[in-house]
């Protein structure tokens, strides 16, 4: 069964469908919302190589001529020299690109992000679809039109809000899925839950083990719920001047932390942004319960939940001053202020803080170690 | 005199302010339309040693902290490569850039386009103000929000719609511009007179040698009246779905005379984008003459008019079949169809047609050799 969840924008909006063998219907349904003759599918050379076949195939029985250009996969190819080089490969084509024309991204948060800036950026903006293939551009990066790629000083400096016209997710896709990435995209379900629907994080509690072991159904399940609540926020907010902050909740320390391993260490290791995120919302809920925000009971629930599902709940050796530096100039900083999303008196709702002291910062990332 | 022309747009909406001495007021103009602390000025070579210092006082006199970064001028580097550059600068300032800071576009087009798509990705994108000290500048493209750079297989392949917050316009940076860029941006005044307004041609031509001597007043009367035209027709249609179109008369061809001479014989030379629009403008109203949209007389007075404001009408050496195919190549051309703007039965009115042979473009083309 496909399910089909709507993106209401003001100026137009789009469908997320969510079922299975998507893969084989991208032509089809990409046609549907693009008149044009070529279509470019960027992908990275983790999915090329499992996905891109199948979705050329699809894409030239619906009369594309379609071209596949990968990247090297991992964030630290998310940048604008990759860009570049796409760029380079696609104007290079016999059918060069117009306004008609489509780009097709097939991958995860970075081939996303990537390919969305390049349609973004490609004659002021050509249609791209996301065709996601990992559970956490499913349920958040390929939904909402944020795209960018990552500057040596910190992650998505550069980039544009650029909606897609479409979103075809295969949760077939996830077979493939390296179990510590499954994690990582379970720890942004659990955000959606604290943020808007306690009803969530039951269902995710009572479906972890068979969430596990993969069941592909449950996955279809879950992807279409998180995509709702993504959906409506996203709806509510396009361009993140208020509500649509929600979705960074756990995401100011986590970002943090994220930027110290990517960009001080050398490198992500075992470290994926899913990860980080469940960090970051373990420290939050720290300074909701503090300030009597959040019971501890509840703070222990989601911690329980978020290691029930693979992710670490604590990280030694966190430098509470240097994530402080790092989150100061955090793009979603303004003027020096770091703004905090914390739940504010239950699970399934939060608010926007200013005023967190940076005493409550250090104690919570202090929690962590 | 300051005169304000606004741009009405669906979402936001700005105003272009024209007079002497504006150079001087960009700061507390800019504060009174961003709350942010940082100013990024981004100028080039040419025109950051004349205006930049004015400008930064300005600012600076406004409470911003304020940043000049300047690059080589001239057409060749309005690239990716020039674009990175500015970011690592960019980034690299001591209060980094945050969504409430401001992008300062200082200089002719080609600094107004970069510093635009600077500002249309950074951070997803920031506040920008255009400050054009060239007559082409000044009546086009500093209006408008097309932003981008060009790409070795093109010009301006690589970009994004970007609206500004305010355009300040102050028509005594012409003092300082050399006369072939003056006579470049009167060629676009004449287009937006044959598109929208034929009495604007018969105010040129009575005014024609003043304008050449460099009447600053007149110049502002000038600008005036162009950005009240561009204006109008961008906020018919922001994105370029149809009427704003009309804008383009006169660059279908002028722009591959262009192309060819920036990109395959190594260098503009003598020749400005607003030659190669007068240039594409002539042949243009030959394919119209044709046709029967406009008499024989109407085209010689253009040409006229054209000439006796210092623009060749007449190209040696033109090879029209090579000029074709780099109109098919266009980003304007859809599946490879050639459309063009052509006077509809008068001077003040075109209409778009897209059934134009290669015959009828290949003797307008011969025309001019």
């Amino acid at each position: 069964m496909i399910q089909t969840i709507p993106v209401q924008l003001a100026a137009r909006g789009y469908d997320v469908c969510v079922g299975p063998k998507l893969l084989d219907e991208v032509g089809p349904r990409t046609r549907r919302l693009v008149g044009g003759q070529a279509a470019f599918v960027i992908t990275d050379s983790n999915v090329g190589p499992l996905y891109a076949r199948r979705v050329a195939a699809s894409l030239t029985e619906a009369d594309f001529v379609v071209r596949v250009h990968d990247f090297p996969a991992g964030e630290s190819h998310k940048t604008l020299a990759t860009v570049a080089g796409l760029f380079d490969r696609i104007f290079a084509a016999e059918i060069p690109p117009d306004r008609d024309s489509v780009i097709v991204a097939l991958g995860g948060g970075v081939a996303g992000d990537v390919a969305g800036f390049v349609a973004a950026t490609l004659l002021r903006g050509v249609a791209v679809v996301q065709v996601p293939t990992t559970l956490l551009a499913d349920v958040d990066s390929s939904v909402g039109g944020k795209t960018g790629v990552d500057h040596p000083a910190g992650k998505n400096l550069i980039g544009a809000f650029h909606q897609p016209r479409g979103v075809f997710i295969d949760p077939g896709a996830l077979a493939t899925l390296p179990e510590i990435e499954l994690a990582a995209g379970l720890a942004e379900c659990v955000k959606h839950g604290i943020i808007r629907d306690a009803g969530l994080l039951d269902w995710i509690e009572a479906q972890s083990h068979s969430l596990i072991a993969g069941d592909e159904e449950l996955f279809g399940e879950l992807i279409a719920r998180n995509v709702a609540i993504k959906a409506a926020v996203v709806a509510a907010d396009e361009r993140e001047a208020g509500e649509r902050a929600h979705l960074n909740f756990g995401h100011t320390i986590g970002h943090a932390i994220e930027a110290e391993a990517v960009f001080a260490a050398g490198g992500p290791g075992d470290l994926r942004h899913g990860h980080c995120v469940a960090l970051g919302m373990v420290a939050a809920n720290q300074i909701a319960v503090r300030r009597g925000l959040l019971s501890g009971d509840e703070a222990q629930r989601v911690e329980a939940l978020l290691a029930e599902l693979g992710l670490a709940v604590r990280r030694a050796g966190v430098d509470g001053e240097r994530l402080l530096g790092i989150m100061r100039r955090d793009k979603k900083a303004r003027g020096g202020v770091i703004r905090f999303v914390l739940p504010a008196g239950q699970l399934g709702r939060v608010a926007i803080y200013d005023d967190v002291t940076d005493e409550e910062i250090l104690d919570a990332i202090e929690y962590l170690a």
